[in-house]
């Protein structure tokens, strides 16, 4: 089943205004969970909008809380989010790093007690549609265990990096963990092994069995001890910059999970000036790293299946979940 | 073989000065030399050393030259390195970022037309002992191939996040490649297999084999399409900060690997407020993450390792390449 980005976004608006919301950030909430279908993110869109309405129900999420500003230092800023909408939250912080970037060359909002961002992505392409070269990143809840631990004590905690390309923008938008749980959940649906191995079974061994990963809750990080290392820096810059929590100290389930630190950074290329030179610089890189002619292999960029999802999800309608859309409408 | 410190600094110091550095350069120059090997990053430090004078014979690196202001927007700089020393670039670099955070609470310095920054880590350490969060990334030769593909036009571009704590910094030193080339020879002269896949074999299936993965020249990026994803950012964000070269305009030969693109950035915490309580939230999360009650755990931190050789090397010496060291001296 498939619906017009328009409808989506106007049924989306509709619940957001009957649970409260201000008309203003009912919009911007409701394109946020829209563009993430469209882009073809079916796993932080619709299909989390109930989880999301559930929090709001159980006072974990504020509609009408914004982030307020705790201290700033020129350049450096340290936001409270008083547990609002977390993309709207974060939406703020990002067009905050980019103002400041600005004036200042470069931006940073640290931002303390908000909520799940929903798709990092969006801030990444948000800071790349203003000209520039954007970092984001958030903690989450324990959900990955530290190589050599068998206890999630990590989270995935997400990393954006954005970098502004005509016509087409590089987006990364990458947890710690391989697979996340929506993944693994997909591939056993479709009845399908994992192209690498995902995680540990319950006797300690590498798998790419995505049901005996779910089993064992034991998913591995990017890199084995790599991205254990760097999910570990992640959540330690993110809480110590914000003066926020810590993975350990956010409560370890999907719906709970709330109060958790982030950063945005913003970089003005064109305060370096020679902007045209960079966008033209992007490119090459780009095209020298997918180097379309060698024979057999298919090197996607980052953002690329997003783009063309996009084009596609914009001609024929985005796919929704018969079950939520109903229950939605 | 090994020696002390002292030792080891001061040959390190005689050679710099027998081929015409200027002495505060020399001194510093054989410290960041000295202290990787002191560190037990035995592969960045001695061993690469008479690399290091060879590309000061070939006129790849100007041992007179210092990093030069470009143009600058307030928190954020661009350098020209002149192809001086790498690592007295870096360190100049980092240090640059840290004063332009005690001003801005946020400094960023990119730095083009450098060298090769040998221990990464090195400038890690620097910005968590001036009591900043610090990170810093450099761009590299063409070296691994991107997720997909089966040439190497990546570079395995190496990324360092630093975190302050009292007493024992938390730092973080990655290059994108699951396993160096340096590596790689040690596993196969050991005659060990890899404990995780590290590459392709000449057929292209996945192994654990070292001398298969040096034949194939396909290293994998940490996470697959992830760490390909990254090392790609990495060298966008580089490059087009610094305005400078990037991965496949860079010589694909080690000694000629010349003009690279570097990214610091700086964040000063007690421009925040609360330094005290940042330290120890620091440490919980480290502790929470090692978690040593855990049985039959060994889950280390980022440069916990470094600290422990560290420890060990003052006390018993520096262990030395006998063949290096006596070319040397």
């Amino acid at each position: 089943m498939r619906v017009s980005y328009d409808e989506l976004h106007q049924t989306l608006l509709r619940a957001l205004l009957g649970v409260g919301f201000e008309r203003g950030r009912a919009d911007l909430c409701a394109r946020l969970f829209a563009e993430t279908d469209l882009d073809g993110v079916y796993t932080h869109g619709l299909k989390r909008f109930p989880r999301f309405l559930e929090q709001i129900r159980r006072g974990l999420v504020d509609i009408h809380a914004s982030p307020e500003l705790i201290t700033g230092a020129g350049a450096l800023e340290r936001w409270d989010g008083r547990r609002g909408p977390g993309n709207l939250n974060a939406h703020d912080s990002m067009r905050r790093a980019i103002a400041l970037s600005r004036e200042h060359g470069v931006g940073c909002v640290a931002l303390r007690e908000t909520n799940h961002w929903m798709r990092g992505g969006s801030y990444g392409w948000q800071a790349a549609e203003a000209g520039r070269v954007g970092v984001c990143w958030t903690n989450t809840m324990p959900n990955l265990p530290p190589w050599g631990a068998t206890q999630a004590r990590l989270g995935n905690n997400p990393l954006v990096i954005a970098v502004p390309r005509a016509p087409e923008h590089v987006v990364l938008d990458m947890a710690m963990s391989q697979f996340s749980y929506g993944a693994l959940a997909a591939y056993r649906a479709r009845g399908e092994q994992l192209p690498v191995d995902g995680g540990f079974d319950l006797d300690g061994r590498l798998t790419r069995d995505p049901a005996a990963i779910e089993e064992s809750a034991r998913p591995l990080p990017i890199g084995f001890w790599k991205g254990s290392g760097l999910a570990l820096m992640l959540d330690l810059t993110a809480a110590l910059l914000a003066g926020g929590l810590a993975t350990h100290q956010i409560p370890a389930d999907a719906v709970e999970e709330s109060g958790v630190s982030q950063v945005f950074l913003a970089f003005d290329l064109s305060a370096l000036g020679g902007q045209e030179a960079a966008s033209s610089l992007a490119d090459e890189i780009v095209k020298h790293f997918k180097n379309d002619s060698a024979e057999g292999e298919a090197v996607r960029y980052p953002g690329e299946r997003v783009l063309n999802v996009r084009r596609e999800n914009l001609e024929r309608g985005i796919p929704v979940d018969p079950e939520v859309w109903e229950q939605l409408k």
